[in-house]
């Protein structure tokens, strides 16, 4: 098997990127700022912005600069392959795109386009709840592209039911529930500038294209907006959920559940007890908990605790190839790749979402060469240092 | 019991905090050089200065980076109160603004505002010695508003007393003695600014108003305020009091008593010992001793000696809801909140600091609920990682 | 003996470096910044960038950072040499020019400047097969100047045999073989650019020069320098070597065999078992794996697991004296100094090289004698900190 | 006893510093910018300069931050004393000059600015052998001030012996040996700007008018200076001097003699074996050994190893009255104290190596206090939190 990933890095020096309009980076780490040149205020921050302080962010990265790949020499990793089973499923990387909703204040076309770039590398989408597009369309942008579905729960079991029933239907081969944002954190950068996208009914397609949605209005959200938002907000924010409502998601999803935003070694347990196929260790990208452990510092002891029983993948603040074979070396399956997406989204819709996943993956296949290893599920602890 | 602090996010989304002057941020990291921009060199330095080189002040912050909280999902937080008891008294929450002198120097109203704005929260003030209005005033603007008073120990028993009376008969319900300033510290900015507000008399009210001060003049501070000055500053300034004076205080007031600046645990068990019914555990936010132990660290060695004797409360750098449940997991009871609502103050009299608190008490509200917990007395020393 | 290097100080103090054109500096950490302003974008970051986030670079220093030296007094340091054995070979002092190729985009005299410098210090060249120049020119500048030869190793074995038959005739005395670059990490700098100077046929003399080579082209690179270029790719990227190739080298170069690039104690045990000579610890310079361990931190352990059996020698963030003594501390025969010497090349061609390497070697030669010591081989664990 | 220091900081409250010219500041870390503003680059960066990359200089400072004092309450400590005993003499406080040379490049008055305020504050001057004056001028500034020797120690015996006695009959009651000097670092600002004082015969008066050195001239030094200082030279330079050449000294001075410069517990013990009456723990300001252990970092295993049997000093990266308190805590019986006096030297003259000194002092005496303690030698290690 050949590196198709890496050759996109001989692509770049032939071809050249210096030359693109709007102008790209394959510096993952300079893609903020790159993002913050086209963007307006409101867009770059709900991206951009943190929880309080944006403490956890800062963790986050920190976390992986404090642990180190010790490189092997001479293993003959001439032929790799990226290739990883997650869920049973077969990836083209250890790589997931995260899900992100209210693309379309990044790019006109939104997960469209994400859909498209996604499937173009064959890398899976995870569709957020809180699309600008809804499940149907962005499935048929996706085409046989690979798709999973995000699931924000909403405080109306019906409504639940028929969201299940659409993304199955539409293709989508598993559910990821979100726990950790069953309300809305303090966000300093979007209370100052007073912009939440939902409120202008951004972020509500999924919900409001829903026939269980729109039974419950008088008049359909093109007729009435504000009624539909007012009808949206109560439904997926302010309840938390508990365990015992976990029976209800496998009843109606007969693929496999992953639960996201678990950061303690005893939630993953009760994950696991729960008969969860997998779980996503991950602080929001530093969003939702201020102060929270590093995603990547939660990873060891979750691992150690479930991680023989159900699939661990990991979230928060990946940014390079190095940053996925530590998460891989510390027992995550695979990784959510977020921030760093969008900011292509920005810069160039589909081909700056493409540009951005090709750049990672070429990144990551380099890496893991070098490195010393063929394949994903090669790396050990041991191939880190001690943090 | 529903969660009125965290709707304090939802109304600044849908009103709007970008078209309000002064401009206002939510971000309690960032008021400070808000501040900065509306206050004159001396009212800023004063506030936002330290001690020395400003170490203690970087040791604070850098203590509540170093630990981290580990949220738990699936909890069933929706319904949280943030309700605490401390000596007895219920809180609305685990804060308390801290004891800060001389706020006629931020704002026209001072410690009126501040006063107003605490009550209309439901937070208690804790009056300063050295405010800029008398207790009487003060009293009168906090109505119904809870209220302790913090003494600095005058050299001269006969005014102590009589403060203390004042301070009974204004419903002032515990008593907050400072024992870390009987001088003032070397404040470079300050000295260099030569801007000590109590040498023009301010933040002399509250002595200038007692009648055991006035019989010792010959003439009123109104008419001769230099020769006031002079008697005020020794009565304040250069001689510490020791641990066998703790009974004057016990015979002269019958409410609680807390002993604020203690960060040794055999200070803890002196205070136990001596009958205190609290103490705070404070480096007076990094303005006394230079090089000092950051206060967050100090904490937790102290709740193991005294924890379960006296309640534990916590000040020092305290600026985001993550670092107030961080105090409450390692042991104190509440925590004292300073130089953010000054700078509230500055900003917008009264409604500034109202805004503060409320944007404090919400982030803490939702971080707590995200966190997994329903009350601040859940908080235990495993819900941080390791320092 | 007398101190030789150490003249070069009284001698700046007595004629001046600011009246020098371009202007030098004596100070190594900040050579850097000095040979931005002359060089372009390109040939800049293509020698001071680093693979993905440049993390390892960082670390490299951070490491040094971490270690300190504990000088000794009075020990009667006056008379010291540098003079130090590698690989049974007498040495100037425990340094080596690291092997860069390309010198040619910093200076029109590339490698044959940097060959002059180094023998008229009597400092070896480490000539890379990545060389402006061919192996013949480079070994005439060199003169008398000791020199080694590195091999980036040819996926062509006839090709592999001439290069070393060609470096044996000319007088290179021992083999480096790098084995961290058999392909090219993904390094932003020079993607966003699209950098590469091999695909201009920059760095290709040695090859482009050599008989085996031009036996396989139609045409000789002088006629067709795109179909060379073309040729040239595939013989060294993309193909990594197992250790059960190494006997072939060892059948063809009679000579002292050091393998560049070993991070793992397990790698420099395989390496001493295949019969090598020595092993350069390094994760060149952090420009291959991004988030790669400091090769500081990678030593002691290195250095317990094979020191006993064959020289170690160390790369990849020597900027200093200080730097030299701690790699001698740890337990490496020697150094290689890299990006510094390139710098100075660009700032002043040979003179440039021969200021950086003569102040390297003063600097070297000072801190030896003020920390006690007389020679490189009196260094012990015990001179550092712990780290 | 009263706070004589203290009182430096109402004066300052009254009287204003802003007004001065030059301003001077309170901050000691800020009196470095300030001299920036004063003086040439040669001058400046001859003080403010380091050995090589600067990182011994950094490291001074951060061993300081690393360290915190744990303040006590309530111990009566209204009435302190600074006077200290340090070999048998009382000092007014545990501090001393540093020994610092050729003061003339930073204010005409040089080394008298520095005796003579000195001398008003009742410090001792340590006069360094670099003086840009006489050893009889100094004293005649110095009138009845403390004062001590320092002896850079030549490499002629006659003229060592002939300074010694210079120095004892011109009353200075200590010697201090530097044993760190014995040939200069490799500082790359002074190379850089070809900056050495001594070519101009700058910090050469002391043996200039020394009439050993005088009979060894053809000329005297006002005739022929070239000669003088091609002659000095090589007295002070090169030539490192061993453990046994110590009696010698011994012999020719009867007070106390200290060896400045010791980093290692075992040269602790042999200073202490050969006699000597105290040591000096001290890096040179990190202007020797680049790289170097921080010196409060040396400290504590030193005074374990020889506390009990001679006086140790402390010298390096102090700042504030927080950072004395630190070395005091760790066993040292003073502080010497450099850069920021000759800051103020540079600022001011005599009053501003006043103002410094008593800023200093002002700052120690308030912290001492603050931190609960009366006098310097009440401090212990259980002052400090662990490192």
């Amino acid at each position: 098997m050949t590196q198709p990933f890496a050759d996109y890095q001989p692509e770049i020096y032939l071809n050249g990127l210096a030359e693109q309009t709007p102008p790209f980076t394959t510096d993952p780490t300079a893609l903020d700022a790159a993002a913050r040149e086209v963007l307006d205020d409101g867009p770059y921050w709900y991206v951009a912005g943190s929880a309080g302080s944006g403490a956890t962010d800062r963790a986050n990265r920190e976390a992986f600069d404090r642990r180190r790949l010790i490189p092997r020499m001479l293993t003959g990793a001439t032929e790799r392959s990226l290739r990883t089973t997650v869920l049973g499923q077969e990836l083209a990387a250890p790589v997931l795109l995260a899900p992100i909703g209210v693309q379309s204040i990044l790019h006109d076309d939104g997960e469209l386009a994400t859909a498209r770039a996604a499937a173009s590398v064959g890398v899976p989408m995870i569709l957020s709840t809180a699309s600008s597009h809804s499940i149907e369309d962005v499935a048929a942008a996706s085409g046989t592209g690979p798709r999973w579905y995000q699931l924000y729960w909403p405080n109306d079991d019906d409504l639940t039911v028929s969201l299940l029933d659409r993304a199955k239907k539409n293709g989508y081969t598993a559910l990821v529930v979100t726990l950790d944002t069953w309300t809305l954190a303090w966000r300093p950068h979007d209370l100052d500038l007073s912009y939440l996208p939902f409120i202008r009914g951004v972020g509500c397609a999924v919900t409001f294209s829903d026939p269980v949605f729109r039974a419950g209005l008088e008049k359909s959200p093109e007729e009435d907006l504000m009624a539909a938002v007012l009808t949206w907000v109560p439904l997926y924010t302010g309840t938390d959920k508990t365990w015992d409502r976990l029976p209800f998601l496998r009843e109606h999803w007969d693929g496999p559940i992953v639960l996201k935003g678990i950061q303690h070694p005893d939630d993953a347990r009760r994950a696991a007890d729960a008969g969860m196929d997998g779980i996503v260790v991950s602080n929001h990208g530093g969003r939702q908990v201020d102060g929270a452990i590093a995603s990547l510092d939660a990873l060891p002891e979750i691992v150690a605790a479930v991680g023989d029983r159900i699939d661990v993948l990991f979230d928060s603040g990946v940014r390079t190839g190095a940053d996925v074979l530590k998460a891989l070396a510390l027992g995550a399956k695979a990784v959510l790749y977020g921030r760093p997406f969008a900011y292509g989204l920005a810069l160039g819709g589909e081909d700056g979402v493409r540009h951005v996943l090709r750049s990672l993956l070429a990144d990551l296949d380099l890496t893991l060469g070098l490195s010393g290893h063929r394949t994903p599920a090669e790396l050990r602890p041991g191939d880190l240092t001690p943090r």
